[in-house]
């Protein structure tokens, strides 16, 4: 347990040392719950150890480079040394002309960073082309609890990158889809799109399922907070509010299953749900639907109580529990109170959720001791476009998803302002990745894509040309076909 | 005959006096063609005359308020003026302050512009809502050629905005769709969902066939050149090459077929159409599919020739040449060689807008001798946005669309230069009518809009800020429901 030589127990916002709200030991030792998968979680340790680690390496494997000076050898030295701690080389050009100017350390910083990044993506490439082949258990688990797709939006912030590998451990499946927007504002129109190409899908192709299985298509929203810092740490977009975050979320809902029930006729209707996270500790409250459907900010699932409450019972009774705290939840009264039950499928779906989120909780307590030290920013990069999806682990990067600097300058402006504390106050530029997908089954798909990222690009360092000039900011950008997995395709910015 | 008093044979590209291709007794007198719908010529010019007289009489009613001068009632005497020749009043603000430091006749002409445009918005609303509700001929006419959807895209080109209500003499139906981009550039990811949604709305709710009738799904492309001066006033997108615009329409056409072919498994398929437009004349050109649906540049029908052609036979001689026509071209060898004749319903909806267009031919002969006078540029105002759809008229607007300023500013600098030259040098500013439509049925969509638009404007002060700042720039932003007809919405954009 990585955490226990520095032990510390971080302090509530009311100034007292904290209580973990899953496990009452934390930060001092950790909890077993009987439903976590230890084996899951080794093999996630392992996965962020090495991404991060690579990114992590890079400072000093530099410092090493320039103490080892420009004595002769000095570039195969260095390319040595990138080789054996990194797993990859510098560019050349960069150290050959070393000897007359000094090392640009700025330049082969960002160029590490941006190789790390690739790395990175390949890495989780290969795992998901590997569980899209294996096993497709999130897609029979969906179907199971009759939806035929799962859309989900998140806010765009850094720390709930790993939400679905880690904190739900759903891997990607094709039924799955998920979207990142700050504060949560998810794009309703896009999503009324998907649904229309989802049912057409089920009409043309029985796929997931024929049309006349009342199967459901389902969108979920996740608003986050801080437990331990609830003004400061919550979600930046709404001031930290937790309320706020969850009414807009709510809110945004809402007017995506009115949207598809006004603009489709014959009963067209679709199932919401509403899911809390903590960033913190990564524990997730779930809103428990009613029987017809609504939600409510009240009537909710605490997963890290259940946790708490189920930890001294064997495997079935805890799992039992689960569903118990969901039937309790849906039985609220007063300001929570609803409707009736919500559907089998939808109680099924939940208690799965619930139970693989134990493991996450468990998983920040061995290897952070319960709270997370980053609670503010300790991003890698800026991601700016569409985002990695194949790079889903927590505060890996700052992300701005916009297809055009004039509605994302907002979001691009926290960016620089975050990397000028993180890395310019240290010497270091900022290194910013643009990413978009195409689709090569269109076909001049691909050329508009890379037109708009260069388009974008250009944007972007007029309005940061200061910064540009003074050699501060530097770009990369990549496109990548649309199938999960598919290789990163570096685009020429200069 | 408007014309006949100012009688000029145009000068073709050679220098030569023109011959027009349709009528050759023109300009000095117009032929008279068996299938000429003469009663709806004369509703299309009282329209046409009603829209743009109202844009003409603003000069002439301004130079008259400022000879009056500011003695005693001006207001008022103004107001009446406005009234009588313009049919609405002038801002009253504008007019009281007038003693004080003279009339603002900068910010007169602009709202007097933007107040001239909401009436014919409103006028061709009122047309389009009795269309609607009447006849739904297109929609008929379309479903009984084998058709579930036309969609058509068009050059932005200020000359190819009365395409479908005049050069094709469609009027408004539920199955016709129209979108206009520079250079006919149409955006195949966004036909590929209206696709998507209407095959769904098929299998749905059986609008307007079930899916298990063999409708087909119709693209078309519009491109366009010049007659008189192939060189100079043909598509400015496309460097006025008529043979490279025709080959970018057909190449988006193909893409787009491709995009459904490789997307959507089962035989999915569509039809694609493409049609030249003479700019000076309106006469049009259909390039004729074979059986396998494929295009050729060198495959089509001259409508000048048709009208030419069948001058002197009876209407039914005349309709039966139109069919032979068809055949004929369909049969070509060479260059233009295809595989078989196309279908049934496509042969008639060919046959159909050769015949309405020849109506048009005679239209454009009639009003101005054949060939248009403002072969360039006689635009009113700049229409930013997703263009006003009801108001489709030759020449009443430049339209640049777009949904940020980042993506469009190549065609909002075109649109500028363009009113430096027709209003700024004559000290008029320019006006510049901002518009988006929202769909009421989504909730928070029009919330939503409205921002956007705002944020295009913020975006076109800060381009244009010198313009702006010196009082030659007018913006007016309106925003409207989905439905064809609904009323203008006007947003402050203070
Ligand atoms: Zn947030
Ligand atoms: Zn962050
Ligand atoms: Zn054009
Ligand atoms: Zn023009």
């Amino acid at each position: 347990q990585r955490y226990s030589s520095e032990v510390q127990v971080p302090l509530a916002a009311n100034g007292m040392p904290a209580e973990h709200p899953a496990c009452t030991a934390l930060p001092h030792r950790s909890c077993r719950h009987p439903l976590t998968n230890v084996v899951e979680n080794d093999r996630l340790g392992h996965c962020e150890d090495g991404v991060k680690g690579r990114f992590d390496a890079i400072l000093p494997v530099l410092q090493e480079v320039a103490a080892r000076g420009l004595g002769g050898g000095y570039a195969e030295n260095a390319q040595r040394l990138a080789q054996e701690r990194l797993g990859f080389s510098l560019p050349d050009k960069l150290l050959e002309n070393a000897w007359v100017r000094g090392f640009d350390m700025r330049a082969l910083f960002a160029s590490a960073t941006f190789a790390a990044l690739e790395r990175g993506v390949a890495r989780f490439s290969q795992r998901l082309r590997e569980e899209l082949q294996a096993g497709e258990n999130v897609d029979a688990m969906l179907v199971d609890c009759g939806f035929h797709a799962m859309n989900l939006s998140l806010c765009a912030d850094g720390r709930l990158k790993g939400f679905l590998p880690y904190v739900l451990r759903l891997p990607a499946g094709h039924l799955l889809r998920r979207s990142a927007f700050a504060g949560t504002l998810f794009d309703v129109e896009r999503d009324v799109e998907d649904w229309q190409a989802t049912e057409l899908r089920r009409y043309r192709e029985g796929f997931p399922t024929t049309a006349d299985v009342p199967t459901r298509y389902l969108k979920v929203a996740v608003y986050h907070g801080s437990s331990l810092d609830p003004t400061h740490q919550g979600c930046a977009a709404h001031g930290s509010n937790e309320s706020l975050a969850l009414e807009m979320a709510l809110q945004r809902l809402q007017a995506f299953r009115e949207a598809i029930e006004n603009e489709f006729c014959c009963g067209a209707s679709t199932d919401i749900l509403l899911i809390g996270l903590d960033t913190d500790t990564d524990a997730i409250r779930i809103h428990v639907p009613d029987a017809k459907g609504n939600l409510s900010a009240y009537r909710y699932v605490d997963n890290a109580q259940v946790y708490r409450q189920t930890l001294d019972m064997d495997a079935d009774r805890a799992r039992l529990a689960v569903y118990e705290a969901i039937r309790v939840a849906a039985e609220s009264s007063g300001w929570g109170q609803g409707e009736g039950m919500p559907h089998d499928g939808m109680r099924r779906l939940i208690a799965t959720l619930l139970i693989n989120n134990l493991s996450q909780i468990e998983y920040v307590a061995d290897r952070v001791g319960g709270w997370y030290p980053d609670a503010g920013h300790g991003e890698r990069f800026i991601s700016v476009g569409d985002g990695f999806q194949e790079l889903q682990m927590r505060n890996v990067a700052y992300y701005a998803r916009l297809d055009t600097v004039e509605e994302g300058a907002a979001d691009l402006d926290v960016g620089i302002k975050i990397f000028k504390h993180l890395n310019v106050e240290r010497q270091l530029p900022i290194p910013m990745a643009l990413h978009y997908r195409y689709d090569s089954r269109v076909p001049g798909n691909r050329e508009r894509v890379v037109s708009k990222l260069q388009r974008v690009a250009d944007a972007i360092r007029q309005r940061y040309a200061q910064l540009d000039r003074n050699g501060w900011l530097y770009l990369h950008g990549s496109v990548q076909d649309l199938p999960l997995g598919s290789a990163l395709e570096e685009v020429d910015l200069a």
